[in-house]
């Protein structure tokens, strides 16, 4: 028995022991995912099967400028189905590798495209019918292996395309910013069942450097011919297209009666023998269920950690689980697969960004799976070991596109103030300083922190740096989060510097009215000066008039080029997630605040869909009005998310939309990097959490109804708990948290406040 | 017929015509080639054959920390011929990837080494006897392919190791700065007469990211058995052995009887595949004479368009010749195995560093093969726009290594005023513009020009900096040559700027006396004051007394912590090549300056085997006293250079040491950069260069022996020539320059001072 198979078979016993402790023996969360929930409108979700955490991702590319490469709608042909996506990204997509696609007819095209019906997804599965030739395919995945199932179903020449050269959102103008360019392909006929190959891409929407995807097909019946290509140019039966920087592939002919003909392939970011060896580690045998099976308990086992009440609607069982298996699809576990360095660290890419995934995505997994998280921290050190700085997005083995601050600190932080084992935080805090003191370089988009002169030496990114405001918003909280973990770690001297700079917000802090609030972040050039107007055509010195209202994003200015990165001062002006005190007494008090956020959401100022306004619903807190961060919170669920197709609103970003919405129907919220949790009125009347301590934690919210919607009084085992915020170590310790629920405000929390400045 | 062969065709066509023209039909340049010069001392040239920039270097790897593997001392074994080498290096070694090994005996153990005899080396031939078994061993080269012909003088159990897991210079301590690391490998056994594999490594002496070097080896004769092994232990029969993180290799057995065993080993940076597909490209059959031959006529083709006296002594003709060899292994041509990118440009790897060759290598490489050149700089454009940066240094398609300034820009502003056709200069601009205004970021010495802030700014690089005297002296002169390009190319404002930061050296220039010598390239600190010493121990802020003979090597800061690199402030304040009649003004005026070079040499200042110093013996040229340079010139080669294998002073730095000597024998010298070469005595009485754009250019120096070693007169075509100096144009208009030598220093060449200044 190999190692895989122990753990598969380990995972069928830890399962159900599990499932034993919490008297849900019958139950299975996995059947609660629905993988089509995003899939319409922006959400990018993948629909195809993946484990959690998965590095292979099969599924149809329907477009080849899909983020995901799927398209709900079926005007959309199925042009293949390829191994590699990523999941509710926005931006230029990436990956897309290795397209497989089964037709009948014409052997003589690589063209092969059909219309589908009757797709279906669950964890762990995937099928279609393609309409053009009445093929059923049906997908299953190991974690770097996917397993196909077609059936033809007439009786007519029958093969499969197997494409090295494809990959979505290929550039052909050289400048194209995000997409990905070719760089070379192979493929090899090894026999009459097996062929292997590779594909070998750079750019995409990180601009990374060249990756290779390796794969191994093998198929459970002989092909009887094959053609391979080169350039678009069929050679019979030749078996192998050497790469010379063209287009390679493989047209495969198995006869032409009907039925059932399987083919597993495996990827590899290292070889064509290390992707035949994942094939042979991951799924010895030709059981397809057994294979969706597996995928299942793969996903049981995390899944039943956070058990809800029976009696939950389904909808909402079904909008929470599938919060649960989004935020495990990314980023990606690519131990074992690192063609950069060998380390005894996981291996982890995909990052996709740290700036969606910190304030949600890694604190709920943190939950769920600290073993995981702390693996991922691990992954992000080595990273900064190996490649000189921790990344706040990376993908395809390479740093790229940090959308503001350095928020990879927020991550060593969260770790740190919740106790995560197994990592070393000094060389976390080395990894953080790296951020906070070296320029990144020519590249101010790959990593570390641009403008970085200016803001260490002004306090402020200036405004001659793009993203001026965001960075120095989230620069300031970055610095908070190295103050932080160099206290514990008792650097008296660092933890001076950095808790000042944390205040380096209030540099870009203007005394400026907007529809009745006063005070914005705004752009302040070198020598101190607030200016009213950004560049807008550098070239030509075109300036656009710069208003706490404005996103650049659309305008003249390019998408990354603006003040503010994709979101308003209204939005960013109040994501200052250490000091909300500070901002409240920035903002004029606590009355002016309360004006000020209600004013934010009744105008719509607030962004459901974007990171920055995460933290926003739940800032009542700090007025002493939990019941207002409840109204708000379940407001925004309400109007915003559901369990259809379309029920994630914009970019699901890898998670992040997905877990905010999760921890929101638990009735908590998390404000990452720091050690406590906001509560509020769950939807969820039960929740309870199996934590990785072996603890269980429960919250219940008794009397809780439409109408019951406001927290009356909390007890925390047994005991009278009147703050609306909960420190995590009061989880960890295990226990019952009982809300009683009522149809009016209450008092209940106003009392003490959620920590502020609170290193 | 395919492109390789018929391009071989037509190199021996190309060679005859040429040959038959010069009317030396008979002689063969090659032969004058002695690949032992510089193997022993510090040269650390390869002993091996390659080809003219070959990508293949294999050769027999003596010591694992040797630079080129080689050690000429016999006491050291051979522990295998590995097949990636660079040539003349110093710092960590880089490659010796793909280690093969003849043995006989013990079939059981991967630990086989062997004392050496009768090693002989010519172009594109290697041999040796290994004692221990008997066993000869002969290899030559195509570009991407070795041959190898084992002899086994004795009936004994015989076998070849090939080993995918080992490589020189192997780390173990994370933090070894040049030291190279272990990724990954791979070997298969494909046959009874082909294996192949992949070694991946990284770091090195650029520390570069992760390389791949692929092999696929054929045999003229089957193996009987085979052995695979994996971390040292070993497998019988076991066809593969896959990438899990451990080293790799194969034993292979071909019984006991005597006789010759013929091996080709083709390797690759894309694929297995690939490499096999070089191996058919490049060397069809087995006929081991044939591909020496080849060899040779690839060298002859480049060296004979250089012809010397045919009386000249042999030795001056072997150093020579070899200089001119050396010259030419470096930088390596990687067309079409370029893993990065994709890219109509060709590809040119191991650029070791530009900061050596810049100087005399590519200069001459422009005059013997100025299409190669052009190659050359078009390389390092698509490196600027695929990397963002030309590389100071490359190896192992990674840039990294900067030794001071960005002087690349300096062989763009070479190939503009010598005229190179086919490149792009306003894309070349940019290069340079990206350089000069883009920081590198984190790592300042991977790429663009470290300390840049400060220099942009003050006008120098402070004290703060390592290297700040080096990279503001250095920053300086590629100033000139930016310059030099916009002024060409029409861009004015650009012109006025660079031109004025060429005189950032003066920034520098500190009223200091030393030894007679006044004014000198001294620290400074970012408030403008001038500091006295430098910083020794950051951590404890010990400094050290910095005077101007002081080269902070090897004393208590690391050798590249010093304000100057690897040179005292006597070499670097005489090196201000566009700029020598300021540089004479302000130490001076003439007197003064004839004084300080004088002390200069006397005093031995003056390091003959240092890049700083290879313009300072000509310098008297500048106060008019060009029988000063040749006296100095002829001094230096005498007493550093012969054609023994302790021939070249220092490493030979990819050919630098080598192609400085060629010019000099020639009797000129260029100042690259700039578009003139200064004159002096020759040490050959006549030197015929076959021009690219077929015409010829002669110097004959008439009556020069060893007394005669003055020019009292010149003549251009037959007309008076007064300059001790000539532009690249009068060379390449084609024509006679001849030289009347005599025996006392004469008034030639005093009169018109050689440009300073002078874009």
């Amino acid at each position: 028995m190999n190692l895989n198979k122990l753990f598969n078979a380990l995972g069928a016993i830890i399962f159900c022991s599990l499932a034993a402790t919490t008297g849900n023996a019958q139950t299975q969360y996995h059947r609660y995912v629905d993988p089509f929930i995003g899939s319409v409108g922006d959400g990018n979700v993948v629909v195809g099967p993946s484990r959690p955490f998965g590095m292979i991702k099969p599924g149809p590319d329907c477009n080849k400028y899909s983020n995901s490469g799927y398209k709900a709608d079926l005007s959309f042909p199925v042009l293949g189905f390829s191994q590699v996506h990523v999941s509710g990204t926005g931006g230029g997509a990436k990956y897309g590798n290795i397209s497989v696609m089964p037709f009948a007819g014409n052997f003589d095209s690589i063209q092969q495209k059909s219309l589908r019906q009757d797709e279906k997804t669950s964890v762990g599965y995937y099928s279609v019918l393609l309409k053009k030739w009445n093929i059923k395919t049906e997908i299953t995945a190991a974690h770097k292996v996917a397993f196909y199932r077609f059936t033809f179903n007439e009786n007519n020449p029958k093969g499969i395309k197997l494409d090295a050269g494809e990959f979505l959102n290929e550039g052909y103008n050289a400048d194209s910013r995000e997409a990905q360019f070719f760089v070379g392909s192979e493929i090899e006929v090894l026999s009459d069942r097996e062929v292997c190959g590779y594909n070998r891409v750079r750019g995409g929407w990180n601009s990374g450097a060249a990756y290779t995807v390796y794969f191994h097909a093998i198929f459970d019946k002989p092909f009887q011919q094959f053609k391979t290509w080169k350039s678009g140019k069929l050679y019979s039966g030749k078996k192998g297209q050497i790469d010379t920087g063209e287009k390679t592939g493989a047209l495969l002919s198995f006869g032409k009666q009907s039925g059932i003909l399987q083919m597993k392939i495996g990827i590899s970011f290292l070889s064509t023998a290390k992707a035949k060896q994942n094939v042979a580690d991951e799924m010895a045998g030709w059981k397809f269920e057994e294979g969706v099976y597996q995928a299942q308990q793969s996903w049981e086992k995390l899944l039943s950690r956070i058990e809800i009440d029976k009696n939950t609607a389904d909808s909402n069982k079904i909008m929470f689980y599938t919060g649960l298996y989004h935020t495990m699809l990314m980023p990606v576990d690519r131990t074992g697969e690192n063609p950069l360095w060998k380390s005894a660290q996981p291996y982890y890419d995909d990052f996709y960004a740290i700036w969606d995934t910190y304030r949600s995505s890694h604190p709920l997994i943190t939950l769920i799976d600290p073993k995981r998280q702390a693996d991922i921290v691990n992954a992000l050190l080595d990273i900064y070991r190996y490649d000189g700085f921790m990344p706040d997005a990376r993908s395809g083995n390479f740093n790229g596109r940090t959308q503001g601050g350095s928020n990879a600190d927020v991550v060593i932080a969260d770790a740190y103030v919740k106790g995560l084992k197994g990592i070393d935080y000094e060389l976390g805090l080395k990894a953080m300083l790296k951020n906070a003191d070296t320029p990144p370089g020519g590249i101010e988009e790959k990593e570390g922190r641009g403008g970085l002169y200016d803001y260490n030496k002004l306090g402020y990114v200036s405004s001659g740096f793009v993203r001026a405001g965001t960075r120095t918003v989230e620069y300031a909280y970055n610095d908070f989060c190295i103050a932080t973990v160099a206290k514990g770690l008792g650097h008296q001297q660092l933890f001076d510097r950095f808790a000042g700079q944390s205040g380096n917000w209030k540099n870009l802090w203007r005394n400026y009215n907007s529809h009745g609030a006063n005070g914005f972040i705004m752009p302040r050039d070198a020598t101190g000066k607030w200016i009213d107007s950004i560049t807008c055509d550098v070239k030509n010195n075109v300036k656009v008039p710069f208003t706490p209202l404005d996103v650049q994003t659309g305008q003249c200015v390019c998408w990354w080029c603006g003040f503010l990165y994709e979101a308003s001062s209204w939005e960013y002006s109040l994501s200052i997630p250490h000091d909300v005190a500070g901002l409240i007494k920035m903002s004029g008090g606590n009355n002016a605040f309360k004006t000020r956020l209600d004013t934010f959401f009744l105008n719509r100022y607030y962004n459901v869909g974007n990171e920055p306004s995460f933290l926003s619903p739940v800032l009542y807190h700090w007025i002493g009005r939990p019941d207002l961060s409840s109204g708000r919170v379940q407001a925004i669920i309400k109007k915003n998310f559901n369990a259809s197709r379309k029920g994630i609103p914009g970019n699901d970003d890898s998670g992040a939309m997905s877990s905010w919405l999760a921890f929101h129907m638990m009735g908590f919220y998390p404000n990452a990097g720091q050690s406590y949790y906001l509560i509020h009125s769950p939807l969820l009347a039960e929740t309870l959490l199996h934590l990785g301590n072996g603890k269980d934690f429960k919250i219940t919210a008794t009397n809780l109804s439409a109408q019951n919607k406001f927290i009356k009084s909390a007890k925390l085992n047994n005991q009278s708990f009147s703050r609306a915020w909960i420190e995590h170590s009061e989880i960890e310790a295990g226990g019952l948290l009982e809300l009683e629920m009522t149809d009016q405000p209450s008092d209940w929390g106003r009392d003490i406040l959620p920590p502020s400045l609170k290193f």
